[in-house]
């Protein structure tokens, strides 16, 4: 079978055909590891684990042959972000600081995957420490977009969007904090969940902004990503912030369809400075929504403004603050942009932090208020598509410069700031051909009704199967 | 009857006669407002609601002769610390800035009050907006400690606390930020307890560091505390802080005794830096137990010592986050000391206040760490007893003179930072008659256990019967 063949399906259809013993997990992880050096120039991956994904491989192929097998993703190859922990192997969190940090433990969420079978490939990269919604990683190179290799792939958990869009692995973690697993997923043209708060383990994995820090799966289609996360998901008493209530099914609801589902768009807000190409995919999205028997209804978030400086504030101070004493001992060590965001954050006052704090209170209660009358709501997941690599400012009304890194939080910092799960979602391309999402929000822990109704858009659109430039053209 | 036989009697003996009707709702209500202007020189009370209460009382005497009971405070006056609403009637917290807010509705507790039949028989006096451990109140005067009135009594539910000592109600509401219910229980010899963090609903009460908030029940016995702490405790969809959980029945453990229970006492903290007298009375606290069948054990908590500094950081940027516009607009409403702590906390950086609340993650769990070694830990409520109205230092170690802010948190601080709950008994008196109380601290969510201790020891003591000369002499 060729290494195209066994890549393009999906991880759902793999992990069935591997269940069968219609395809070797040993075949999965020599092809996988061909298409990760075919891809080398994205820079997605800081470390690769031939040997080690090679020999589990083999394992897997062994016990599955004698009828074992260990959990929906037996035998499938899986890449994590580089600032979540694997036992002994190199953790970088994409920094100088962290080059030789070889953790001790597992992070949770990977000791639930390696139980559910999978098989972990490599370590993807990041943004230093996962922070800058923009910037480069000085330490580990530029990761560039598969749609056009000019391009930013969009952080932090840029590395992770182009494992899975280039078919080097069948899914991969990402961390988000004030978007790094949608703002990939979109600009790479995958599917990526950001889980509501608490309900996916963070013990093990490096923190950024810890009120908003969650890890979740980023997958080719909603039904792949519903696969991985109803492994992720669950309580865990070594993280203190996780929610005491169990996983669930996520794969149970993935066909009920849209019929009946209302779609909130937040007025002045949900379709607002935009670029045309991007409006115009998320409004064709709506559209094949309600062709499908959803119901789009308009709702009111009063205070939406204030959403931007209240994630610039958070993001700022929490940062500062986990990484204070590695910034007076070791400075050097640190990008200059992410340095210099951690001295800004330094600089903040208790009373800004905690009215920004008192802001989230109160954009939560709105938010809950608006999803009483809607099911989800949905918006683009940022504003624009990917710019040019190392561009700091970007153009969204015509003829406007403005600043990437607050521009590029204009969707992301709602569910962020409110703790609501989300999901970006393929919905088109611009003319250029780069990728554009859709971000649709939801109720606490109602990530179920997310996937059902990404799933239902899946089936009737392809824009998730499409295949980028870079691997088309290998 | 006499006022003396009236009111000397406990909260929950009397509202035994009551439904009994052995004793009117009436009676009871006159005898308290009797009671209340004899003890007009402590200035604890801010408004009495004589013409409401009597109304009520002749409502709920009526009630009763027909076979209802509302639940178990029926007819029973109990007096509620002026930051906390009651529809309607003034709740000037104790400031200026409220000396005209008439809230449009009643708190979450005052409700739950008033639907277990209990009647408010007036608002007591606290702390400018509750704030500050030592300084009198500038708008509503002084509170007096009725053991000795030229004495401080304590606070911020100072009110609250010679209220209960004074019998001029069976119990009353405080609330405690880093100690306001527990320290005048202590200096006013009344039993209070502060609930775990999320237990009783805030709704309805003027926050002062909303992280460490909780309103509690102070009376004079466990027992009364007991049956308080039923009808406040449960979930409030209307506060985002009120945990997820029903209340109990709080009665039901508190005859088992204390044998077998681990009684902890932290190592280097628990009995250090103490007056001799407060050190004496506590020892023989813990002596008691140990003879009715508890065990005393050493536990250690590594970074205690933290834990007055994160106090007081929490204790500023909150609060000054609550205020600053308050404090923008009306700076003269504010008495100087208050403005003073408010300002000050206006100059923390966000990283110092995100520093003490990382130490407050650890110290939680060292300290439930000690708690799986131990049922309760036991230590002073604080460490001095009594000192003059207006003293701002206060002698600990002999010849030593230091700031009182601080030194009073020094025990009341440990159950605020980690949220868990602790409850103030009173366990002797020094040589000049003022009231020494014990603390001890529980498990999340179990006051039970705490209730049940702190009711083994009054059934071996009379430290909780002793009137205050105040009363005894009138």
């Amino acid at each position: 079978m060729s290494d195209d063949e066994l890549l393009d399906r999906s991880l759902t259809e793999t992990a069935a055909l591997v269940a069968d013993r219609r395809v070797s997990p040993v075949e999965l992880v020599e092809a996988a590891l061909r298409r990760i050096e075919s891809i080398e120039q994205t820079n997605a991956y800081i470390s690769v684990f031939a040997d080690d994904a090679l020999a589990v491989a083999r394992a897997s192929e062994t016990m599955i042959a004698a009828g074992h097998r260990l959990g929906p993703l037996h035998g499938v190859p899986i890449a994590l972000k580089d600032n979540i922990s694997v036992r002994g192997r190199r953790t970088t969190a994409g920094s100088k600081v962290l080059a030789d940090h070889h953790p001790e433990a597992d992070a949770t969420v990977t000791e639930r995957l390696r139980s559910a079978g999978a098989i972990i490939i490599g370590k993807t990269n990041l943004h230093e420490f996962a922070w800058g919604g923009t910037s480069a990683n000085p330490h580990y190179g530029f990761v560039t977009n598969p749609w056009d290799t000019s391009r930013m792939p969009g952080g932090s958990s840029g590395g992770s969007g182009v494992a899975v869009a280039t078919r080097s692995c069948f899914g991969a973690l990402g961390t988000d904090t004030g978007g790094s697993i949608r703002l990939p997923s979109a600009l790479n043209g995958v599917t990526g969940l950001r889980p509501t708060i608490g309900r996916v383990s963070n013990a093990g994995v490096v923190p950024l902004a810890w009120s908003m820090d969650t890890v979740g799966p980023m997958a080719r289609t909603a039904a792949d990503c519903a696969v991985m996360f109803g492994v992720l998901a669950g309580h865990d008493p070594a993280d203190a912030g996780s929610a005491d209530r169990s996983g669930e099914d996520y794969t149970r609801d993935l066909d009920l369809g849209v019929d009946g589902l209302r779609i909130g768009l937040i007025e002045g807000y949900s379709l607002h400075h935009v670029q045309a190409p991007v409006e115009k995919a998320v409004r064709g999205a709506l559209s094949r929504l309600d062709d499908a028997g959803a119901r789009v209804v308009d709702v009111v978030v009063d205070d939406i403004e204030g959403n931007i400086s209240a994630q610039l504030t958070v993001e700022a101070a929490e940062p500062s603050t986990y990484h204070q004493r590695w910034l007076r001992e070791r400075p050097d060590d640190y990008g200059d942009d992410v340095r210099l965001l951690l001295e800004a954050g330094e600089l903040l006052l208790a009373t800004q932090y905690l009215q920004a704090q008192r802001y989230r209170a109160l954009l939560r209660r709105q938010t809950l208020a608006a999803l009483a009358r809607a099911d989800v709501l949905a918006c683009p997941t940022l504003p624009f598509t990917a710019t040019a690599l190392g561009e700091v400012e970007v153009e969204i009304d015509e003829g406007v410069r403005e600043d990437m890194l607050s521009a590029i939080m204009q969707f992301t910092g709602l569910p962020s700031l409110t703790g609501l799960p989300a999901i970006s979602v393929p919905c088109g391309f611009d003319d250029a051909g780069l990728p554009i999402g859709v971000q649709l929000i939801g109720k606490p822990f109602a990530e179920a009704t997310l996937l059902r109704v990404a799933a239902a858009f899946q089936r009737c659109t392809d824009f998730h199967t499409r295949v980028p430039p870079l691997v088309a053209s290998a």
